[in-house]
């Protein structure tokens, strides 16, 4: 057993380098990118258009004129062309490029046009509605870093720059492992003394959001069984994620496996709850790391959330983001266990204000329903206060 | 043109109710649960031992008795057995049905075993260490609501209860449209006057992380083409979302087109920055509604935002969110434009702040790396001070 600090630290201790791998740009949402991008052009290319109009060269209204032959058309899309003679105008369209001897575009909203002749009813300011040439960002210019997660907005850029194809941090291959005779699928029907399997599920699809696809097996409670499909398990996964097996009975062979099949425990048990029995090692052989998570589904769900996803995210060279809420009510937690409570957000005016869910244990599956995350409070003699600001680790997408 | 807020209105007014789908389990996290959610059975469905140990009846104790014959081991998964003889007690694992005449758990740590009898070292307290049948849901119990976001939590649950395939909302069909002759694939080196798409790959990954796979095409900026193309891709979409065509231009026949194609133009223009040549319709026989974005990048990024999302949420059935962030610094917006400001979010001591970010126009795609959002400010005499509350549209996963 360890201190709940310990044991976060010792997980993150072991996150890896998983190297980095090329995608196509449809393929790049959400993951992490693994180069530097680099403008290759001034953003924007060429003094660009950004109304629809006349471009102008302002030498002409400095000289008292108020009226210009139009010259001709540019569209978006068109080459760049000159004004044959300054003191004409050529109609712009919004995107095109301005030619090099204007420098002062007029929309249609400030001008008449009438017989090929437009004729000012605002006066222009020099060098109003271009997007000049390189003011965004000049070739060259870092325009995303490396270790950046890849939005929609880093698309676009991505796009611009023509990446079509990314490097990006390769994403850990993960299994997924239930253990326990009394689960049955969920289209069956099960026995009284039977439940259907859950936290397998709710692992399944937490990690997709995070575009791992996991590897799924169910383990009986028989040890040889157990032993050989783990063993093949940890050699094609980075991780192994358990459910169930860890607690003292006897039938939960896993840690007496997992040491057989060399991997090391790192820890067994944590002063905490719900989560208290989890078991963590490490195959040294194949740097495979091994979660073995408690059975019950609070359990799981909770470990999961506040180990795995930090130990994920440190892998894949992000940085560990630390958010604080304000508790709504008072909470109290004595002994030695430090406490991972189930909490419902609220964004009030700009404060995020926590309050408890109302749960049963960790066995009630159906109170994280109602949760938006875990507060993390160590033990302490006096409570902890309405205000009070306390560490929080979202179980689900909040804002 | 009309008000931000009008405009706002009039395309929330034209959410639509897609109706429902069956999907499988593994398919629905993200997805919007479109029925009420009950339980078959009790949470837990029989009472179930939730430590290692032995299980008794405390009117054993009740009458000094503190040694116990074994009469046997119960595992998870083992129909339930009954104690022949309620002054014995029977070894039990967590997850176990606990004998209908036991009525307390003692753990193996509180207790010692010696051939055959377990001898009590701590005095249990009666009913300790069992989950009881229905105390976290009765069967009928409704556990999750219609209209629920199906996240991890929610998969667990649907599984417990034995939803193998799940009724949730459809998702639209979405087509993205982008125009312009001046765009050239990614792959493609662009001649001095040309550039990259950008805004299709935009959107068509931030419609992917709502679960939409929409449909993308470019049209060129030729007036029987685009007619041809959106008429039969208004027929098999309910929403279609253009980038660029819809200025002053000589050759923006967007508007021009819709209107032949029988979409009734509900605004064109709107008192916002940016994105303020916005055009808005509907095609009245199809149903199907037009996005028709301003092309630069910053427009098309913050009406797919501000409006889009907010039409999608709607026609999912989901609420709006409202959040409002805590300015760090003054902001003025004079004029009569309705500003939509980028910001960078802090979580700062549970409080949401914001800063503006440094841009150059609307035309500045890259400023939107390092953009959360945006703030929507109403144009006002005084300035936005230091502290106030104001608005926010999230435009990346910030928690």
């Amino acid at each position: 057993m360890i201190s709940f600090k310990d044991a976060y630290q010792k997980v993150l201790d072991l996150s890896q380098d998983l190297g980095n791998e090329l995608v196509s740009l449809e393929q790049a949402m959400g993951r992490i990118l693994a180069e530097d991008i680099i403008a290759d052009r001034n953003f924007p290319p060429f003094n660009r258009a950004t109304k629809d109009g006349i471009a102008i060269n302002y030498d002409a209204i400095e000289k008292g004129q108020t009226t210009f032959k139009i010259e001709g058309i540019l569209a978006a899309g068109m080459p760049s062309q000159l004004l044959k003679n300054t003191a004409n105008c050529i109609e712009i369209m919004t995107g095109a490029v301005v030619p090099s001897n204007a420098d002062t575009v007029v929309m249609y909203e400030h001008i008449v046009i009438d017989d090929g002749w437009a004729s000012l009813i605002k006066n222009p300011v020099q060098g109003q509605d271009i997007h000049l040439n390189g003011s965004d960002q000049k070739k060259g210019n870092l325009v995303l870093e490396k270790n950046s997660i890849i939005s929609a907005a880093e698309i676009g850029v991505l796009a611009a720059v023509g990446k079509a194809s990314v490097l990006v941090r390769t994403l850990p291959k993960v299994a997924i492992v239930s253990t326990g005779n009394e689960l049955v699928e969920v289209d069956e029907i099960p026995l009284p003394h039977q439940i259907r399997k859950s936290n397998i599920h709710t692992l399944y699809s937490a990690l997709s959001q995070e575009g791992i696809v996991p590897s799924k097996l169910h383990l009986p409670d028989e040890k040889d069984s157990i032993k050989n499909t783990l063993g093949n398990t940890l050699k094609v996964n980075n991780a192994v994620l358990l459910s169930g097996g860890v607690s003292k009975g006897k039938f939960d062979f896993i840690p007496q496996v997992m040491e057989e099949l060399g991997v090391e425990k790192i820890f067994h048990g944590v002063f905490q709850r719900p989560g208290k029995p989890f078991w963590f090692g490490i195959q040294k052989e194949t740097k495979t790391v091994v979660f073995s998570f408690p059975g019950n589904p609070v359990s799981t769900f909770a470990n999961y959330n506040v180990y795995f996803k930090d130990w994920l995210k440190l892998s894949l060279g992000l940085p560990l983001q630390k958010i604080d809420v304000i508790l709504k009510e008072a909470a109290e937690v004595k002994g030695d266990l430090t406490m991972l409570l189930r909490v419902k957000l609220g964004f009030n005016r700009g404060h995020l204000v926590v309050s408890l869910v109302k749960e049963n244990g960790s066995g009630d599956l159906c109170s994280l329903v109602n949760t938006d995350g875990f507060i993390v409070l160590e033990p302490k003699s006096e409570p902890y206060e309405v205000g009070e600001l306390v560490p929080f680790v979202p179980t689900r997408d909040l804002l």
